[in-house]
Protein backbone atom coordinates (compact mmCIF):
# COMPACT_ATOMS: atom_id res chain seq x y z
CA UNK A 1 0.00 0.00 0.00
CA UNK A 2 1.45 3.49 -0.99
CA UNK A 3 -1.13 5.79 0.05
CA UNK A 4 -2.04 6.27 -3.15
CA UNK A 5 -4.99 6.17 -5.41
CA UNK A 6 -4.88 2.59 -7.03
CA UNK A 7 -3.44 0.89 -3.54
CA UNK A 8 -6.11 2.28 -1.70
CA UNK A 9 -8.65 1.09 -4.12
CA UNK A 10 -7.31 -2.40 -4.65
CA UNK A 11 -7.69 -3.00 -0.27
CA UNK A 12 -11.18 -1.51 -0.51
CA UNK A 13 -11.53 -4.10 -3.76
CA UNK A 14 -10.46 -6.82 -1.74
CA UNK A 15 -12.09 -6.06 1.24
CA UNK A 16 -15.62 -5.85 -0.46
CA UNK A 17 -14.34 -9.57 -2.14
CA UNK A 18 -14.35 -11.07 1.59
CA UNK A 19 -10.70 -11.61 2.26
CA UNK A 20 -9.46 -10.26 5.75
CA UNK A 21 -6.37 -8.11 4.83
CA UNK A 22 -2.77 -7.76 6.22
CA UNK A 23 -1.82 -4.59 4.56
CA UNK A 24 2.33 -3.83 3.63
CA UNK A 25 3.53 -0.70 2.32
CA UNK A 26 7.09 0.19 2.04
CA UNK A 27 9.62 3.23 2.90
CA UNK A 28 11.77 3.01 0.29
CA UNK A 29 13.60 6.29 0.77
CA UNK A 30 10.86 7.41 -1.98
CA UNK A 31 11.19 11.15 -2.13
CA UNK A 32 8.38 12.19 0.58
CA UNK A 33 6.82 10.52 3.51
CA UNK A 34 3.52 12.08 3.54
CA UNK A 35 1.92 8.73 1.33
CA UNK A 36 2.88 6.36 4.31
CA UNK A 37 0.72 8.57 6.56
CA UNK A 38 -1.78 8.23 3.44
CA UNK A 39 -1.32 4.35 3.68
CA UNK A 40 -1.71 4.06 7.53
CA UNK A 41 -4.89 6.23 7.96
CA UNK A 42 -6.68 4.02 4.18
CA UNK A 43 -5.29 0.85 6.28
CA UNK A 44 -6.92 1.80 9.42
CA UNK A 45 -10.35 2.87 7.80
CA UNK A 46 -10.63 -0.67 5.94
CA UNK A 47 -10.08 -2.54 9.15
CA UNK A 48 -6.90 -4.17 8.25
CA UNK A 49 -5.86 -6.77 10.52
CA UNK A 50 -2.06 -5.70 10.72
CA UNK A 51 -0.08 -2.68 8.55
CA UNK A 52 3.44 -3.56 8.51
CA UNK A 53 5.21 -0.37 7.04
CA UNK A 54 8.96 -2.14 5.66
CA UNK A 55 12.33 0.06 5.84
CA UNK A 56 14.12 -0.82 2.93
CA UNK A 57 16.97 1.02 1.59
CA UNK A 58 16.82 1.32 -2.11
CA UNK A 59 19.20 4.37 -1.82
CA UNK A 60 22.42 2.39 -1.88
CA UNK A 61 21.31 0.77 -5.03
CA UNK A 62 20.01 4.14 -6.95
CA UNK A 63 19.23 4.08 -10.22
CA UNK A 64 15.71 5.89 -10.01
CA UNK A 65 14.64 9.35 -9.47
CA UNK A 66 12.48 8.29 -6.92
CA UNK A 67 15.57 7.48 -5.22
CA UNK A 68 18.68 9.07 -5.96
CA UNK A 69 18.42 12.82 -5.35
CA UNK A 70 20.42 13.55 -7.90
CA UNK A 71 18.06 12.76 -10.79
CA UNK A 72 15.02 14.95 -10.92
CA UNK A 73 11.62 13.65 -11.49
CA UNK A 74 10.08 15.09 -15.21
CA UNK A 75 7.64 17.19 -15.23
CA UNK A 76 7.58 17.77 -19.18
CA UNK A 77 4.86 14.90 -19.25
CA UNK A 78 4.66 11.57 -20.40
CA UNK A 79 6.16 9.90 -23.12
CA UNK A 80 4.95 6.17 -23.51
CA UNK A 81 7.71 4.99 -25.84
CA UNK A 82 10.51 4.88 -23.69
CA UNK A 83 10.95 3.82 -19.62
CA UNK A 84 11.01 6.76 -17.47
CA UNK A 85 13.60 7.73 -14.84
CA UNK A 86 11.10 6.95 -12.13
CA UNK A 87 11.02 3.81 -12.60
CA UNK A 88 12.86 2.13 -9.67
CA UNK A 89 14.74 -1.43 -10.86
CA UNK A 90 13.01 -4.43 -9.47
CA UNK A 91 10.79 -2.58 -7.29
CA UNK A 92 7.47 -4.53 -7.72
CA UNK A 93 10.02 -7.92 -7.64
CA UNK A 94 11.21 -6.56 -4.46
CA UNK A 95 7.74 -5.58 -3.07
CA UNK A 96 6.46 -8.85 -3.75
CA UNK A 97 9.41 -10.66 -2.28
CA UNK A 98 8.62 -9.24 0.94
CA UNK A 99 5.08 -10.01 0.59
CA UNK A 100 5.71 -13.62 -0.17
CA UNK A 101 7.48 -13.66 2.82
CA UNK A 102 4.78 -12.09 4.80
CA UNK A 103 2.09 -14.33 2.74
CA UNK A 104 4.00 -17.71 4.22
CA UNK A 105 4.34 -16.30 7.71
CA UNK A 106 0.32 -15.40 8.04
CA UNK A 107 -0.48 -18.36 5.85
CA UNK A 108 -2.51 -16.02 3.58
CA UNK A 109 -3.77 -17.28 0.13
CA UNK A 110 -3.33 -14.61 -2.34
CA UNK A 111 -1.30 -11.45 -2.61
CA UNK A 112 -2.79 -8.62 -4.33
CA UNK A 113 -0.63 -5.63 -5.82
CA UNK A 114 -2.11 -2.73 -7.42
CA UNK A 115 -0.19 -2.81 -10.58
CA UNK A 116 -1.65 -1.16 -13.97
CA UNK A 117 -0.87 -1.94 -17.59
CA UNK A 118 -2.61 0.63 -19.25
CA UNK A 119 -1.54 3.82 -17.43
CA UNK A 120 1.67 2.13 -16.52
CA UNK A 121 4.00 4.51 -17.54
CA UNK A 122 6.03 1.99 -19.47
CA UNK A 123 6.90 -0.14 -15.78
CA UNK A 124 8.24 -3.42 -17.20
CA UNK A 125 6.55 -5.01 -13.87
CA UNK A 126 3.30 -4.28 -14.66
CA UNK A 127 2.46 -6.01 -17.00
CA UNK A 128 0.66 -9.57 -17.22
CA UNK A 129 3.41 -11.51 -18.12
CA UNK A 130 5.45 -10.30 -15.50
CA UNK A 131 2.95 -11.55 -12.77
CA UNK A 132 2.35 -14.81 -13.74
CA UNK A 133 6.52 -15.58 -14.54
CA UNK A 134 6.24 -14.00 -10.60
CA UNK A 135 3.45 -16.41 -9.27
CA UNK A 136 5.10 -19.65 -10.66
CA UNK A 137 8.55 -18.32 -8.96
CA UNK A 138 6.60 -18.08 -6.09
CA UNK A 139 5.13 -21.55 -5.95
CA UNK A 140 8.57 -23.48 -6.07
CA UNK A 141 9.99 -20.79 -3.41
CA UNK A 142 8.04 -21.75 -0.19
CA UNK A 143 7.34 -24.49 1.88
CA UNK A 144 4.08 -23.35 2.28
CA UNK A 145 3.35 -23.90 -1.78
CA UNK A 146 4.96 -27.32 -1.57
CA UNK A 147 2.81 -28.49 1.18
CA UNK A 148 0.29 -27.85 -0.64
CA UNK A 149 -1.15 -24.50 -0.11
CA UNK A 150 0.05 -22.32 -3.29
CA UNK A 151 -0.28 -18.53 -3.70
CA UNK A 152 -2.25 -16.15 -6.22
CA UNK A 153 -1.08 -13.19 -7.19
CA UNK A 154 -4.30 -10.77 -7.96
CA UNK A 155 -4.07 -7.64 -10.00
CA UNK A 156 -7.75 -6.58 -10.60
CA UNK A 157 -6.97 -3.52 -11.44
CA UNK A 158 -4.18 -4.49 -14.04
CA UNK A 159 -6.47 -3.77 -17.23
CA UNK A 160 -8.95 -1.04 -16.00
CA UNK A 161 -8.20 2.94 -17.07
CA UNK A 162 -7.31 5.27 -14.13
CA UNK A 163 -11.28 6.85 -14.30
CA UNK A 164 -12.50 2.91 -14.34
CA UNK A 165 -10.61 2.40 -10.64
CA UNK A 166 -12.00 5.67 -9.63
CA UNK A 167 -15.39 4.77 -9.85
CA UNK A 168 -14.73 1.50 -8.87
CA UNK A 169 -13.24 3.08 -5.58
CA UNK A 170 -15.63 5.15 -5.17
CA UNK A 171 -18.31 2.61 -5.22
CA UNK A 172 -16.28 0.74 -2.36
CA UNK A 173 -16.22 3.89 -0.28
CA UNK A 174 -12.34 4.86 -1.01
CA UNK A 175 -12.05 8.55 0.58
CA UNK A 176 -9.81 10.01 -2.12
CA UNK A 177 -8.61 13.08 -0.01
CA UNK A 178 -6.84 10.56 2.20
CA UNK A 179 -4.98 9.41 -0.65
CA UNK A 180 -1.38 10.65 -2.35
CA UNK A 181 0.08 10.08 -5.82
CA UNK A 182 2.37 12.84 -6.35
CA UNK A 183 6.23 11.33 -6.90
CA UNK A 184 7.31 14.74 -5.33
CA UNK A 185 4.19 15.66 -2.72
CA UNK A 186 5.05 18.39 -0.46
CA UNK A 187 5.15 17.79 3.59
CA UNK A 188 1.51 19.04 3.87
CA UNK A 189 0.33 16.39 1.35
CA UNK A 190 -0.19 19.05 -1.54
CA UNK A 191 1.12 17.74 -5.16
CA UNK A 192 3.41 19.19 -7.73
CA UNK A 193 0.48 18.55 -10.32
CA UNK A 194 3.57 18.01 -13.01
CA UNK A 195 4.77 14.51 -12.41
CA UNK A 196 3.30 11.81 -14.42
CA UNK A 197 1.78 10.17 -11.25
CA UNK A 198 -0.21 13.46 -10.90
CA UNK A 199 -0.79 13.60 -14.73
CA UNK A 200 -2.25 10.47 -14.76
CA UNK A 201 -4.55 11.34 -11.89
CA UNK A 202 -5.88 14.17 -13.05
CA UNK A 203 -5.99 12.53 -16.49
CA UNK A 204 -8.30 9.94 -14.46
CA UNK A 205 -10.78 12.29 -12.51
CA UNK A 206 -11.18 14.38 -15.95
CA UNK A 207 -11.97 10.86 -17.81
CA UNK A 208 -14.35 9.92 -14.98
CA UNK A 209 -16.34 13.52 -14.94
CA UNK A 210 -15.37 13.75 -11.25
CA UNK A 211 -13.69 16.49 -9.19
CA UNK A 212 -10.49 15.76 -8.60
CA UNK A 213 -9.94 15.94 -4.54
CA UNK A 214 -6.05 16.76 -4.79
CA UNK A 215 -4.49 19.78 -3.27
CA UNK A 216 -1.95 20.96 -5.96
CA UNK A 217 0.72 23.36 -4.90
CA UNK A 218 1.54 23.87 -8.76
CA UNK A 219 -1.60 25.42 -10.40
CA UNK A 220 -0.95 24.34 -14.05
CA UNK B 1 27.75 -13.06 0.60
CA UNK B 2 26.74 -14.55 3.62
CA UNK B 3 30.35 -14.98 4.99
CA UNK B 4 30.11 -18.34 4.98
CA UNK B 5 31.90 -21.41 2.75
CA UNK B 6 29.54 -21.69 -0.09
CA UNK B 7 29.58 -17.66 -0.69
CA UNK B 8 33.03 -17.18 -0.30
CA UNK B 9 33.95 -19.99 -3.07
CA UNK B 10 31.06 -18.60 -5.40
CA UNK B 11 32.96 -15.36 -5.40
CA UNK B 12 36.34 -17.01 -5.94
CA UNK B 13 34.70 -19.10 -8.39
CA UNK B 14 32.96 -15.85 -10.15
CA UNK B 15 36.68 -14.03 -10.36
CA UNK B 16 38.78 -17.54 -11.71
CA UNK B 17 36.28 -17.13 -14.82
CA UNK B 18 37.28 -13.87 -15.03
CA UNK B 19 34.25 -11.51 -14.18
CA UNK B 20 34.25 -8.38 -12.37
CA UNK B 21 32.13 -8.45 -9.03
CA UNK B 22 30.04 -6.54 -7.11
CA UNK B 23 29.36 -8.12 -3.94
CA UNK B 24 25.82 -7.99 -2.27
CA UNK B 25 25.62 -9.27 1.55
CA UNK B 26 22.36 -8.88 4.00
CA UNK B 27 21.62 -7.78 6.92
CA UNK B 28 18.55 -9.18 8.25
CA UNK B 29 18.58 -9.90 12.06
CA UNK B 30 20.10 -13.69 11.65
CA UNK B 31 21.45 -14.17 14.74
CA UNK B 32 25.03 -12.95 14.56
CA UNK B 33 27.19 -10.42 12.67
CA UNK B 34 30.12 -11.69 12.97
CA UNK B 35 29.56 -13.41 9.15
CA UNK B 36 29.47 -10.05 8.24
CA UNK B 37 32.41 -9.14 9.50
CA UNK B 38 34.19 -12.34 7.89
CA UNK B 39 32.33 -11.59 4.32
CA UNK B 40 33.75 -7.95 4.22
CA UNK B 41 37.17 -10.02 4.70
CA UNK B 42 36.59 -12.05 1.55
CA UNK B 43 34.84 -9.52 -0.59
CA UNK B 44 38.41 -7.09 0.22
CA UNK B 45 40.58 -10.55 -0.52
CA UNK B 46 38.98 -11.14 -3.76
CA UNK B 47 39.26 -7.34 -5.12
CA UNK B 48 35.71 -6.81 -6.00
CA UNK B 49 34.21 -3.22 -7.46
CA UNK B 50 31.97 -2.56 -4.68
CA UNK B 51 30.43 -4.38 -1.51
CA UNK B 52 26.89 -3.47 -0.70
CA UNK B 53 25.35 -4.42 2.60
CA UNK B 54 21.48 -3.94 2.68
CA UNK B 55 20.39 -3.64 6.06
CA UNK B 56 16.76 -5.22 5.70
CA UNK B 57 14.18 -5.76 8.15
CA UNK B 58 13.20 -9.41 8.11
CA UNK B 59 12.66 -9.84 12.20
CA UNK B 60 9.12 -7.47 11.53
CA UNK B 61 7.68 -10.54 9.67
CA UNK B 62 9.43 -13.59 11.36
CA UNK B 63 8.32 -17.04 11.03
CA UNK B 64 12.20 -18.41 10.94
CA UNK B 65 14.74 -19.91 14.07
CA UNK B 66 17.52 -17.12 12.03
CA UNK B 67 15.37 -14.25 12.80
CA UNK B 68 12.79 -14.78 15.52
CA UNK B 69 14.38 -14.61 18.63
CA UNK B 70 11.47 -17.04 20.15
CA UNK B 71 12.35 -19.68 18.22
CA UNK B 72 15.36 -22.13 18.93
CA UNK B 73 18.09 -23.04 16.55
CA UNK B 74 18.11 -26.98 16.34
CA UNK B 75 21.12 -28.58 17.26
CA UNK B 76 19.87 -32.20 17.71
CA UNK B 77 20.92 -33.25 14.03
CA UNK B 78 19.37 -33.07 10.28
CA UNK B 79 16.13 -34.17 9.56
CA UNK B 80 15.77 -34.24 5.50
CA UNK B 81 12.25 -35.23 5.84
CA UNK B 82 11.09 -31.77 6.71
CA UNK B 83 11.90 -27.87 5.78
CA UNK B 84 13.48 -26.69 9.52
CA UNK B 85 12.49 -23.90 11.02
CA UNK B 86 15.79 -22.36 10.21
CA UNK B 87 13.49 -21.87 6.99
CA UNK B 88 13.48 -17.97 6.52
CA UNK B 89 10.45 -17.37 4.32
CA UNK B 90 10.56 -16.07 0.66
CA UNK B 91 14.96 -15.22 1.93
CA UNK B 92 16.40 -16.03 -1.62
CA UNK B 93 13.73 -14.94 -3.00
CA UNK B 94 14.25 -11.24 -1.55
CA UNK B 95 17.76 -11.59 -2.01
CA UNK B 96 17.49 -12.19 -5.41
CA UNK B 97 15.61 -9.77 -6.01
CA UNK B 98 17.82 -6.91 -4.37
CA UNK B 99 20.34 -8.41 -6.64
CA UNK B 100 18.28 -7.88 -9.77
CA UNK B 101 18.04 -3.86 -8.72
CA UNK B 102 21.97 -3.97 -8.58
CA UNK B 103 22.63 -5.52 -11.60
CA UNK B 104 19.98 -3.72 -13.37
CA UNK B 105 21.88 -0.24 -11.96
CA UNK B 106 25.57 -1.44 -12.50
CA UNK B 107 24.57 -2.92 -16.19
CA UNK B 108 25.64 -6.84 -14.44
CA UNK B 109 25.02 -9.68 -17.04
CA UNK B 110 25.04 -12.69 -14.17
CA UNK B 111 24.03 -12.76 -10.61
CA UNK B 112 25.94 -15.42 -8.97
CA UNK B 113 23.86 -16.91 -5.70
CA UNK B 114 25.41 -20.05 -3.73
CA UNK B 115 22.38 -22.32 -3.45
CA UNK B 116 22.78 -25.87 -2.74
CA UNK B 117 21.13 -28.41 -4.29
CA UNK B 118 22.67 -31.56 -2.19
CA UNK B 119 23.21 -30.43 1.09
CA UNK B 120 19.53 -28.23 0.92
CA UNK B 121 18.94 -28.85 4.63
CA UNK B 122 15.18 -29.07 2.66
CA UNK B 123 15.21 -25.43 1.50
CA UNK B 124 12.60 -25.06 -1.40
CA UNK B 125 14.68 -22.15 -2.69
CA UNK B 126 17.70 -24.00 -3.12
CA UNK B 127 16.30 -26.24 -6.09
CA UNK B 128 17.36 -25.89 -9.85
CA UNK B 129 13.52 -25.41 -10.51
CA UNK B 130 13.11 -22.43 -8.53
CA UNK B 131 16.58 -20.60 -9.50
CA UNK B 132 15.36 -21.48 -13.50
CA UNK B 133 11.56 -20.09 -12.62
CA UNK B 134 13.58 -16.67 -11.43
CA UNK B 135 15.18 -16.20 -14.09
CA UNK B 136 12.45 -16.40 -16.20
CA UNK B 137 10.34 -13.52 -14.22
CA UNK B 138 13.62 -11.44 -13.73
CA UNK B 139 13.54 -11.22 -17.69
CA UNK B 140 10.57 -10.18 -17.50
CA UNK B 141 10.81 -7.68 -14.49
CA UNK B 142 13.38 -5.16 -15.84
CA UNK B 143 13.97 -2.29 -17.71
CA UNK B 144 17.14 -4.30 -18.73
CA UNK B 145 16.04 -7.35 -20.27
CA UNK B 146 13.33 -5.71 -22.42
CA UNK B 147 16.25 -3.55 -23.81
CA UNK B 148 17.89 -7.02 -24.87
CA UNK B 149 20.29 -7.52 -22.16
CA UNK B 150 19.06 -10.16 -20.15
CA UNK B 151 19.81 -11.47 -16.97
CA UNK B 152 21.64 -14.86 -16.07
CA UNK B 153 21.16 -16.45 -12.46
CA UNK B 154 24.37 -18.81 -11.97
CA UNK B 155 24.26 -21.60 -9.76
CA UNK B 156 27.60 -23.58 -9.96
CA UNK B 157 27.85 -24.90 -6.41
CA UNK B 158 24.01 -26.08 -6.78
CA UNK B 159 24.89 -29.85 -7.23
CA UNK B 160 28.20 -29.84 -5.28
CA UNK B 161 28.62 -32.00 -2.09
CA UNK B 162 30.20 -29.95 0.96
CA UNK B 163 33.68 -31.74 -0.27
CA UNK B 164 33.50 -30.90 -3.53
CA UNK B 165 33.29 -27.23 -2.85
CA UNK B 166 35.78 -27.37 0.08
CA UNK B 167 38.20 -28.47 -2.97
CA UNK B 168 37.07 -26.07 -5.31
CA UNK B 169 37.50 -23.28 -2.81
CA UNK B 170 40.94 -24.72 -1.93
CA UNK B 171 42.31 -24.69 -5.35
CA UNK B 172 40.95 -21.36 -6.09
CA UNK B 173 42.33 -19.94 -3.10
CA UNK B 174 40.05 -19.60 -0.71
CA UNK B 175 40.81 -19.28 3.18
CA UNK B 176 38.17 -20.96 5.13
CA UNK B 177 39.79 -19.82 8.64
CA UNK B 178 37.88 -16.39 7.19
CA UNK B 179 34.29 -17.85 6.83
CA UNK B 180 31.79 -18.45 9.43
CA UNK B 181 29.27 -20.78 8.77
CA UNK B 182 26.89 -21.28 12.13
CA UNK B 183 24.14 -20.23 13.02
CA UNK B 184 24.84 -19.29 16.50
CA UNK B 185 28.29 -17.77 16.30
CA UNK B 186 30.13 -15.89 19.28
CA UNK B 187 30.95 -12.86 18.98
CA UNK B 188 34.47 -14.27 18.73
CA UNK B 189 33.50 -15.85 15.80
CA UNK B 190 33.33 -19.45 17.32
CA UNK B 191 30.64 -21.86 15.96
CA UNK B 192 28.56 -23.88 17.95
CA UNK B 193 29.08 -27.22 16.28
CA UNK B 194 25.56 -28.31 16.72
CA UNK B 195 23.89 -26.35 13.93
CA UNK B 196 22.66 -27.96 11.00
CA UNK B 197 25.42 -25.66 9.35
CA UNK B 198 27.81 -25.98 11.12
CA UNK B 199 27.13 -30.39 10.56
CA UNK B 200 27.48 -30.05 6.90
CA UNK B 201 30.31 -27.97 7.03
CA UNK B 202 31.61 -30.34 9.63
CA UNK B 203 30.93 -33.33 7.43
CA UNK B 204 32.24 -31.43 4.15
CA UNK B 205 36.18 -31.08 5.77
CA UNK B 206 35.54 -35.36 7.17
CA UNK B 207 34.48 -36.10 3.44
CA UNK B 208 36.95 -33.64 2.10
CA UNK B 209 39.73 -35.77 4.14
CA UNK B 210 40.94 -32.37 5.37
CA UNK B 211 41.55 -30.49 8.69
CA UNK B 212 38.61 -28.12 9.91
CA UNK B 213 39.84 -24.89 10.24
CA UNK B 214 36.67 -23.40 12.35
CA UNK B 215 36.98 -22.99 15.98
CA UNK B 216 33.83 -24.52 18.24
CA UNK B 217 32.86 -23.55 20.97
CA UNK B 218 30.77 -26.79 22.01
CA UNK B 219 33.57 -29.22 21.77
CA UNK B 220 31.45 -32.23 20.50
Amino acid sequence: MSGGLDSSTLLAYAKSRGYECHALSFDYGQRHQVELNSAKKIAQHFSVISHNIMHINMNSIGGSALTDPSINVPTDGINNLEIPVTYVPARNTIFLSYALALAEVVSASDIFIGVNAVDYSGYPDCRHEYIAAFETMANLATKKAIDGFPIKIQTPLIDLTKADIIHMGLNLGVDYNLTVSCYQANSEGEACGVCDSCRLRKQGFKEANLEDPTRYFNEI
